[in-house]
């Protein structure tokens, strides 16, 4: 079975990785490209400017990039991955979901949306029955799910592990790589030899994100996770790969051994681009570090290392690459769940 | 008034540092220094590698080292600061001891110990009476007093300003710069385009340090401070500055405001290196930086940024120059306190 | 004497080490600021964003900032120093020289025009009375001077000093510093692991402007020097410092002693800002470095090493600050020479 | 066709990249792997800190290490790949020789000797005969061939292009990654924010090795190439990837466009590593760059770009993997050709 799929904001960085993961893709078969109006009628390899360290496959080059409407995207397309900047993003997925494509969603608007899915396929894929009530609130026939900010989705899977321990609160500090920013995001002035304390909007995402995506669903509405999440996000000169260190406070007593069993029994997705075992879990404590273990899993897996008791719950560190697992690879494996719930 | 002061270990970083800190020096006058067998008898310009980013004053070039015992230190040196590696330290330290010297050392070993000052001038000035309990003790005439890791002391001065609120629990990550691992610590192909989540030894000193350091002394014993404390340490590509991100629990509420009037208006102490204010708080959420602000007082202000209220306390940012506050400068202001105590 | 002076484009990176520099500036006296339309008429507190890592001034951040036009620059100034975009500046310098202001600027318009003299005060000082020529040819009172391009300015004093060989041929590399593109002009997905075999214009800049500078002036017009010059410049992951690879081919034998002879022998000029010696030699094979050597003479020296006699010639290393002696420094060191030999 | 081969030093940095190498290779099966007498005995993975970006292949990791003597190889063992420490390697290879074995060696002693092959597959695979000369000469049955430096081995394909219009003389600066240091070679404090304009030995290889890769063979002797080679070899904070700026002199006039053609159009190898084409070269004047083109073609690629023709030549960049084709893929492909040519 094949999937007709396209690509809102091909060009930007995002855009890039969603080409490249769709290439050799068993299901998803590329057929529309959508840029800003300065590119529309242009080849893509005019549109865009490369950078990712695979070529450009030849048949994607020589495709040609409309704008970003449903005008200039083909009917017998099935399922839309957006990466369009959340402002423009804002303004025209509503055109797309209206026109009844199904749209999965890297951009950071309406992620908390009541009605919209926030998803991560392993962690509570039966959110996304949300859409019945997205549709029937907003009167579309599309279907819009979310995957959540890159800082986040690296942390949630361990949370989701140690969930059965009763989760109270948790304190997340981030050392976050560059490209998270975008490709021009951060100057080099701004970074080389330095840290940054403080990421844009980024506290707030992680401690409301992580709330949705552990909440409970009752077919109706859905109810944020009680655990009290503070997060403080660092940038640091680091190119790939979001280093997270976490101090997860329990109900119960958990032992080291008890919290890294979790991790590792917990369950993958039965979808294409999940990886098995979901998260590694090293017993070294200078384990995962960014450069040597964002690749895990074609970039899809979480790592964790470094647990420790503390009084009253879990510490530990966990890592995911964050322009695959935590960007265009997110939206990719929300769109293999999509079809294999019969929602595309 | 001069004192004569000696530094063991010279031709290290930090003893390198510690040149740097007393070239015009207004009291200490330098007239000793030790390094290994292999050096003693050597000028100081041929024993060190000299790589600090100013000249070796010319004075101190043409010093003849000796070798790290009380035979090869003149008898009119009143004061010996040490950064001696800590296995070295623990056995040379207490041969200067017993022949009555007063040590200021940075080195590791000895910090816990119940009968060692381990000091911060503007923190906990009264904890060197300890050495009256040391003396009685070890049966010496000299003193030994220590000044903490530099991990501890850049957080240390802001749990102190927010301790009468009633510190219960902290919870702190670390951003550490290279040079706190010696100049040969990190190698390139660890770092470079990477981070490492541990740090051998560090989560426990900043755990156990930071309670001795607020602990309270009655004159004959020292009680740590009952606080919680779980660290989490890590390396990234940095020089020099460490940067933590603390989520402090406390009794009593605490504002955002409440939190940076006490940072604010902690006091600095009357001593030559000591900055004031001691802690400089940024109202920007994106400072401290450690490129940017590691140099404010000459290395020696504990810099602070991006306070928050939480729903149980705080939670913040600091920065201290790792290998001047955090080394050679807190063992040459424990000095000065030694001198102004009238120990030396 | 006191002279009062003004910066054009005086928010931007270069325009801020101009009020660092001129901070504590024996004969300077800095009385107007000019920016672009939208910061006119705020402090300079508000208009710009300060990178640099000493204090603003606190004279100069309650100082108004103009627009960039000479209703905005008082009567009294004397001399201004121009830090602007070279397509602004091709439009707005002609204003000032027409309004009769002199006018010493690191911008790269007009450097090679036959009646601008482009001037390092060490090296051709005479060039200076081109200005008669210009004022003849474009009617105007007032009088402009540039300086080098950061590559060549590095590399142009070392070879003043060869030039007693008769220089004949010059290939260099370069290994440029990330501030030099400016604030923003380098992303951190750029550089961070990287290097990039070319900068825009840069080649070319180097290889004309080092023709002029060491060319003959006989009152009248200016001949080029007849030695051939092939640059190829990179961009490294260094914040500040140009490093330079040269190598020079002199029509008489030269040894590496008499070349290191002939470096460290350059006289430096009798002027507040230049460095004496001008020219620091290396004996040591591995240096100059950048972040040790960049800051050598208030940033304004020249570092040079690694000489070795090739078989037609000399190679070595050459090293300076990009945005001090490279930029701000150049423009400042000109403005005194224009002092000096009464421009001004 | 199998081929039983061995790793002499197979625990350190280019050891591990061999093994990386060899698994999936069509005709080599690893049969052999020493490291020193400490190591001996154990399993590879617990004498080996392996840190390559690839899991270590199950097999190799239980394989039992041997001490690097001929009585700790099995007799069935064909080929030898040699990554030793260059003090080691000439004490130890020889004992190899004598048992008979044939040794394509990374190691950089014996390279000049006048009866020892260095050979590019690609470029002086005629080199090779040497073999007979050096049997003659040393008495012994075995077989040692070498490969050359990583820096010379970046640039000599290129040159290989351009001889057929003379080369006359080249001057060469390069840009190196501190992975040519080995994994503990350039520390962290050296080299972020930084850059080492020497690095020991390695000027002198690339004007030696270079003239003799592309020298004459008669069947009796080698005859170095005329050019005269100037090198400046610098370390820059990049993990991977030589990058180096190449100003060729050559005997007759050579257009950019002729250049570029040379090197596209010189013949790979019909060997399992060697790429196709065997320079690849980018019109793009900013590239090749490290970290985007090291990974071509399997790191065996040399990418090339910039080219302009200057007053007596061309110059232009050229980048090449330089622990792949810089090392242990060199070795792996001189192993290709010796069984190939039937020396195995």
């Amino acid at each position: 079975m094949s999937v007709r799929v396209g690509i809102l904001g091909a060009t930007g960085a995002v855009g890039q990785r969603f080409i490249q993961l769709l290439e050799d893709h068993p299901t998803f078969e590329l057929a529309a490209l959508t840029a800003s109006e300065s590119s529309a009628g242009k080849s893509y390899r005019e549109a865009a400017k490369w950078r990712v360290n695979t070529p450009i496959p030849d048949d994607v080059a020589e495709m040609t990039v409309g704008a970003t409407t449903p005008a200039d995207v083909p009917d017998d397309v099935d399922l839309l991955f957006s990466s369009l900047p959340s402002g423009v993003a804002a303004d025209v997925e509503p055109d797309f979901l209206e026109a009844g494509y199904v749209v999965s969603s890297n951009s950071s608007n309406d992620r908390m949306a009541p009605d919209v899915p926030l998803t991560i396929p392993e962690i509570n894929p039966g959110h996304l029955d949300l859409i019945e009530v997205q549709r029937e609130q907003r009167g579309w026939d599309g279907a819009l799910v979310k995957n959540p900010n890159c800082s986040t989705i690296t942390m949630v899977p361990t949370l989701a592990a140690l969930d059965q321990f009763g989760l109270e609160a948790v304190q997340v500090s981030t050392l976050q790589a560059v490209s998270g920013a975008g490709y021009s995001g951060v100057t080099s002035m701004e970074i080389i030899d330095n840290a940054i304390p403080h990421i844009n909007g980024e506290d707030d995402k992680m401690e409301t994100e992580s709330r949705k995506l552990l909440g409970a669903f009752d077919g109706a509405a859905l109810e944020l996770h009680g655990m009290d999440v503070s997060a403080s996000c660092n940038r640091i000169p680091t190119l790939d790969g979001h280093l997270e260190n976490v101090f997860a406070e329990t109900a119960e007593d958990v032992s080291t051994e008890e919290a890294a069993a979790a991790m590792r029994e917990y369950p993958s997705a039965d979808l294409h681009s999940s990886p098995d075992p979901l998260i590694h879990v090293f017993d070294d404590f200078d384990r995962p570090q960014p450069r040597l273990d964002r690749e895990r899993g074609d970039g899809m897996q979480i790592s964790a290392g470094g647990l420790q008791e503390t009084t009253n719950g879990v510490q530990y560190n966990c890592l995911a690459h964050n322009t695959i697992r935590g960007a265009a690879g997110a939206s990719v494996l929300n769109g293999e769940l999509l079809v294999e719930e019969g929602w595309v």
